[in-house]
């Protein structure tokens, strides 16, 4: 990973916005810019310079990981011991992270900065650096993709009627572990017979029924990027109504991959999707986004909804997800990731769409 | 549990405020205020009514959850919806939680309310209640923590030299999600040889050495009530030396414990680990603080830090954890969960604490 020059584009964007300094906090920020991996630390751009804050417990860590930045061991709030080493004399106007800074934590750092130095939040700003996505990010991101690929091919293999489906997610998330995963992106997701109809239905005790839908979302994290994926499967045989909806998700989701290309916007692929479902009566139970984000953290932006502005651009790579949900009857959910190239889409995710029947 | 009698107590909590409403949105909040699991949504308080919003993923799991409020499927930001919803008439003094509310939500809900409304950041109002557990939790949280101790003994069967880290970290979370836990409450941590000396080294995938200390610090989430627990095991024959360190650490966990009483201060019981500690010489090897409360979060107050004021009360769920971490030798960590009484403590994790050689 460039750290080095990730910095120094921060740096640039700083000037742009005509800010004197800038500190970050968020812990994606913080491993995107300087490589720490710890849950408290502090990045503070100034003059051209980056010194790191951290507490006791992380030196070792820190000095083995921050690059391109001074490590400092602080006592107390990171805030605080960050402000103190700021002098007027670098400037007067430094923005924090609007998004990941609490109105508590923002309170102290006001305190701790000389009376002449102006905090101003600032929305979004690494951010808009990390949703284009590097080299070293998109092969970090394959390879995770391909993980979180191959442990849910595994886990297929174990569902049928009476297993619970918090066996299934405690399978796929071995599975991830011994694979060398740091952990799971998300709770997973494993809902089947009615449960399906629950766009968020976190694996329950419940055992799979003898018919339905199984709707299983899961991703991994890997040398912290993050994976995402939805497939659904029917045990037993679908009727007639319930190939039609299947088909219809996925008629859906292959006309929101079609949608995605640089210059078009996050709601026109979202619209791509939302028309399919309309046609064919479901439009009413899609009820959630197309889509978003993932790198370093499960949500990033764009966010693939109504009205989205957010023009897409090579290097992004977001989620392609519609689904419908039915109360009483269940849900299909189908989702790839996808990576926004110069001309169109590549397909991230390796893993068949077709209905599965177990 | 009783969300009913939480409310009514949150109310008072808000007339001696001299608030006329507050806006709650920090999930385990509303899980405790309203029995709410999702991850969106918001209940206000007015006027001795509660309203629950969340968006149209969560329609079906709101109406199943939540007691006490009416639910409300908003469209767009749920601040805004509130907001809203929100008449001058109902008084004009609306808090907010501070710590939870990011800079930049805190400026949507202000644009949302009223023009004479005043949004007032207020810290840890719903935590004070929280602070002390009921008799429903104390239920809960026992069983969580027998559960933690249980999967913890099941797992130490596996060390030897040779077996990775992060396999034994897998062990444990497919021990808990198994039997039935929600998931782990924190990243597992599995630190042997040199990596003991990292407090918190998270599994790794190194193999477990033929000599040194493993430390191992994990915890499950059991219907939304977290358990935490850290014991350190010997690989191979400990040295004097070593011994010795168990010993001190073992020894200031027990003074720790049995400083532990109402009225007694947070920062009097971490006095009483680190007075051992310095006794023995080892006072500068002890880099973080003494513990920590524990609930529908894995760190909440009171914090058992040097100088914390927060006095002890019957009801509370506490850490106590001192640990030693020497630079290139490894390190050693001890820590129970325990109720504070009317009289003193229970220890509440059942696991044995004598120097464990494998």
């Amino acid at each position: 990973m460039d750290f080095l020059s990730r910095q120094r584009t921060f740096h640039e964007a700083l000037e742009s916005e005509r800010l004197d300094g800038f500190i970050v906090t968020h812990p994606p920020n913080l491993r995107y810019l300087c490589g720490y991996t710890g849950s408290n630390g502090l990045l503070l751009f100034t003059g051209g310079r980056r010194t790191f804050f951290t507490d006791g417990r992380y030196t070792q860590q820190a000095r083995e990981e921050v690059c391109g930045a001074r490590v400092v061991i602080a006592r107390g709030a990171l805030v605080a011991a960050a402000g103190q080493r700021i002098s007027a004399k670098e400037g007067v106007r430094f923005g924090f992270e609007a998004d990941a800074t609490t109105v508590a934590a923002a309170a102290v750092m006001r305190k701790a900065l000389p009376r002449n130095v102006t905090p101003k939040p600032v929305s979004g700003l690494v951010m808009r650096q990390r949703i284009v996505k590097d080299a070293d990010e998109l092969r970090e991101m394959r390879t995770a993709i391909v993980l979180g690929a191959s442990i849910y091919r595994r886990t297929v293999d174990m569902i049928r009627p009476g297993v619970r489906e918090s066996e299934v997610a405690g399978q796929l998330e071995f599975a991830a572990r011994e694979a060398g995963a740091d952990g799971m992106s998300f709770e997973t997701i494993v809902a089947s017979g009615k449960r399906a109809a629950l766009p968020h239905g976190r694996a329950s005790a419940n055992a799979i029924p003898r018919r339905g839908f199984v709707v299983i979302d899961s991703g991994v994290i890997l040398r912290g990027y993050c994976s995402d994926m939805t497939r659904t499967l029917f045990v037993g045989r679908p009727g007639r109504e319930e190939r039609k909806w299947y088909e219809a998700v996925l008629e859906a989701q292959l006309a929101g991959i079609a949608a995605v290309k640089p210059g078009k916007t996050a709601g026109e692929v979202d619209q791509a999707c939302r028309r399919v479902l309309r046609r064919s009566g479901l439009g009413q139970f899609f009820t959630h986004s197309t889509g978003h984000g993932v790198g370093l953290e499960i949500h990033e932006p764009p966010r693939l909804g109504k009205g989205q502005a957010e023009q897409l651009r090579p290097g992004m790579v977001i989620t392609i997800e519609p689904g419908v949900y039915i109360p009483e009857r269940g849900g299909i959910r189908i989702e790839d990731m996808v990576l926004v190239t110069d001309t169109g889409c590549e397909i991230l995710t390796p893993v068949d769409k077709d209905l599965l029947q177990i």
